[in-house]
């Protein structure tokens, strides 16, 4: 999930050639998660998205994204990602259930799924997080932009995210009963 | 799910007057079928939309409905309901799972939910459910209309249903991976 | 769910009379409630099982239930139910997905399903609802029992619960990734 | 899944060799798949467990279980895991829902999570498939048997499965509404 994912600063179980070399060879497991926002009743009130710019300089929009280390169970990969992406004080409510509302098949070439990752193979495991804190996105070029399930359902939003990731926040949206 | 919904020739159980007076104290509990085609890998190929008119003299789509009976199970009263509209050789394959892939609740005035039904409380359990036969609508008015699932996805089809089931089509799709 | 459920003291849109006819006619709608604690990294820790008196006297143990009125959604009738099995502080966090982890068919005769309620046919919803507060059960013969995922795995708590709950309880463990 | 698991005759894509040196640095992505045979209305009336001698000697039970390969789909693994366990006649219905009733994680050491696999870090999307035609484990040392759903509940048989396959199993049991 290159240049339209989350650069992982902490992939220091593999060198850069090793892993490069893994991505022709073997599907990568990676874990994402749609930051929201609820009321008291757990209803979803707003849905977190990030902006970046892409390599070739265009503006997308994203989720939280990250590989899983070997080693690393699923939930602290998540938590190591949303921490990443989202800064230390965002308090994310991890889910009671382990089970992902989507699983996103990733494939350098289109056609095989609705995701597309020109870098490789990747097979993530999605989420919908609550975070309760503050969102202070620590890295170069993100900002985390707050809007309502509407808003994010909308065909505008749809189209400035890359790779299908666009479907996987309707199908995030129509998991917690908030699609538009 | 009155004029929206599946007229229910077979709720000999309450007089219609007590079915009347029962819309207006208790939440009635249905059941909701998206007919759906796989191909042999369980890939949705297509999706089955009703069309009818409702009260007004409108053409609008809609899903299979109906209401759950005294001493039913849901899986009987799913079929029950999928035979009803879709004729006796449909062949649906229900679910192994008993869990919907959404709870949609109708309420007579809007606002609560994204579904409305104007004549009663309905919580409806929703389910896709392949079918491998051929689909023949027995009851007056009643048309089949098979689309692809990026039809399905559309603005166009969405505007045509009513009472929220645009919104629980979608949800439909994305709970099989296929939503545009 | 009568003698071995949560009485409910609202039932105000129906007189006793009203409800016990009906009872008769239609399936009531219901929701459940299987209330956990999570550490911060959303595991489930303990698990809260509520002990009463069944109408025979014997002591039995339970998870919080009770009927969905008409006009309330499922989140305020969970919401209800929770507060008067675990008291005004017990600080629920309801969940974002509307969908149950499972779909419980509570019948008036054996064998139709692993549930049975002699009083009604009733379709009760059932969710795991993490309580971050302090429970103190409000109603008569009421308290509420922590233990772990293990213990509410056993096969001695399984024999404690009547109606087939112990079936719904191993269900809910399962759908948090704790059952033993 | 090394000794309890399934053998890959397919790893054609990495040499014995780098995958056992890709074990030590990356989690593997690997499916699972519970068979069993739906009645007509969908409900599970038998559960398929593979025999085979572990590398100790002992007799253990497992599920169908094997690896993603670069650049396959999820459906086409398990499709071509199945059909290696169970033999090209077995006719898999394949859910319409990518999303599994598990994700189970497999580490090298206990503790991290109920499942252990001490050849490497798998992480699982385990499926219930339901098969239409005969079975014949194609394998050496292979042998299906069926069994109810209350059989497949047994403590005799969570204690015959090896790695927390017996947790795997009853959530597939529970996920389908069968777990006793």
């Amino acid at each position: 999930m290159a240049g339209v994912g989350t650069p992982d600063p902490n992939s220091s179980w593999l060198s850069d050639e090793e892993l490069a070399e893994v991505r022709r060879r073997l599907p990568l497991l990676y874990v994402e998660a749609v930051p929201v926002r609820v009321d008291g009743m757990g209803v979803v009130t707003s849905v977190g998205l990030l902006l970046r710019a892409n390599p070739q300089g265009a503006i997308t929009r994203t989720v939280v994204s990250g590989r899983v280390m070997f080693g690393e169970t699923i939930r602290d990969s998540l938590f190591r990602h949303l921490e990443k992406d989202l800064g230390p004080i965002a308090f994310p409510q991890l889910p009671a259930s382990p089970i992902p509302f989507q699983v996103a098949e990733y494939f350098p070439i289109p056609g095989l799924s609705p995701y597309l990752d020109e870098r490789q193979h990747a097979v993530s495991l999605a989420y919908v997080v609550p975070v309760t804190g503050t969102c202070e996105p620590r890295q170069d070029a993100l900002e985390l932009t707050w809007m309502t399930p509407a808003e994010a359902s909308s065909n505008a939003v749809h189209a400035e995210m890359e790779g299908g990731r666009g479907t996987l926040l309707r199908a995030a949206l129509a998991s917690v009963g908030v699609l538009g």
